[in-house]
């Protein structure tokens, strides 16, 4: 299934590195962490970063991200939510073509404040999945109590922009007869490092597997 | 120097994270990639992941962030920016409990674009230096064409929020004495790997040192 860009989705800028497939948009918020979630709060622009989980087509966050404004909107308050995954950094023979190799999902759309407890169960799910795969099974769930006292927020993932960049620079003639300068990718990576056991926890306690042998993550 | 928050840049979920030292600020800017922009357009938030520097107290963005919505606008357009470094997951005995250690910066003020040529050499420097320190000495720096082309941003760093989670889990005393599950941090790393030369170079082009023994970047 494609993306059907809207006006403000459509990518105009270097518009040959946008991408529609809706498998690009998924795969791109399956491998982030956290977003940038960006909503107007008296009349000026504000960005946050958060956590996020996805279920299909529904983007969930934790209802405590931009505080009261999302929740006291309510419905239809505009949001954006943006993941970015940087690749590398790309060195040309000129400043000007100098780049960044990335992988960009931007989501338009309205909030909508999850009421029943079933979907505020699956988004919460989602959302702990993402930054702690094993997690929902491994610790204990939220009780009646901790559920209540949740915010969900769902945003509708049908109006997106997708861009990639990939692969080296794309220097002038001039330059690359030139022959002055270094010119390739010096390629970013993320990997976890050796789990930290918290200070109360008892001598001994194994580091459970979805822990120890965790996926790195994306870039 | 500390930062003086405004009312929107005041820290409250979670103020005992809070930094007010604008050394503080700095360190999180300055170890950072790219940033997200977040302005208004057409009455909705959008956010944009971008390239960014700072010279002093001031942040230079690349003029091509949010393409002719800012250079339109001139003086006095809204924006926030943010800057987040995810230094890993913290894991708890229950859900609730479970977080992320990351340091933020979250920008607030208003977009001037720059239109002294000496202003916007030095925005581009940074610019340049941030995303590949040593390139703006060693590739070809821009000529008086590609400068005119390129708009700079700049966005006074007066107004800001810093917050900064560290350590391991807070779980409630009823989990930690129940020991039903693992409890402590998975960090997240960020590294370079190794420097892959653009095709078109010709065999034998030593990496440079700047790129080669290029520092880690921060996560």
């Amino acid at each position: 299934m494609t993306l059907s860009p809207t006006e403000r989705s459509t990518v105009r800028r270097n518009a040959k590195r946008s991408r529609t497939d809706r498998s690009d948009l998924h795969a791109i918020l399956d491998s982030g962490l956290v977003c940038h979630l960006g909503m107007t709060v008296d009349g000026a622009p504000r960005v946050l970063p958060t956590g996020y989980g996805r279920s299909g087509d529904t983007l969930y966050l934790h209802g405590s991200s931009g505080a009261r404004n999302l929740r006291e909107g309510g419905e239809g308050v505009a949001i954006c939510v943006a993941v970015t995954h940087l690749d590398g950094i790309v060195y040309a023979r000129s400043l000007m073509h100098h780049s960044i190799n990335y992988r960009s999902a931007v989501i338009h759309g309205s909030a909508r404040a999850v009421s029943s407890p079933e979907e505020k169960w699956e988004g919460l799910r989602v959302i702990s999945e993402q930054l702690a795969p094993g997690s929902w099974e491994h610790s204990r769930q939220p009780d009646r109590k901790e559920l209540a006292a949740t915010a969900v927020i769902a945003l509708d993932l049908s109006e997106a922009s997708v861009k990639v960049r990939a692969g080296g620079p794309g220097d002038d003639a001039a330059d690359i007869a030139a022959n002055d300068a270094w010119a390739g990718v010096l390629p970013l990576h993320r990997s976890w490092a050796a789990p930290i056991p918290s200070d109360d926890l008892p001598a001994g306690f194994a580091v459970p597997e979805h822990i120890a042998r965790r996926e790195h993550p994306g870039t």
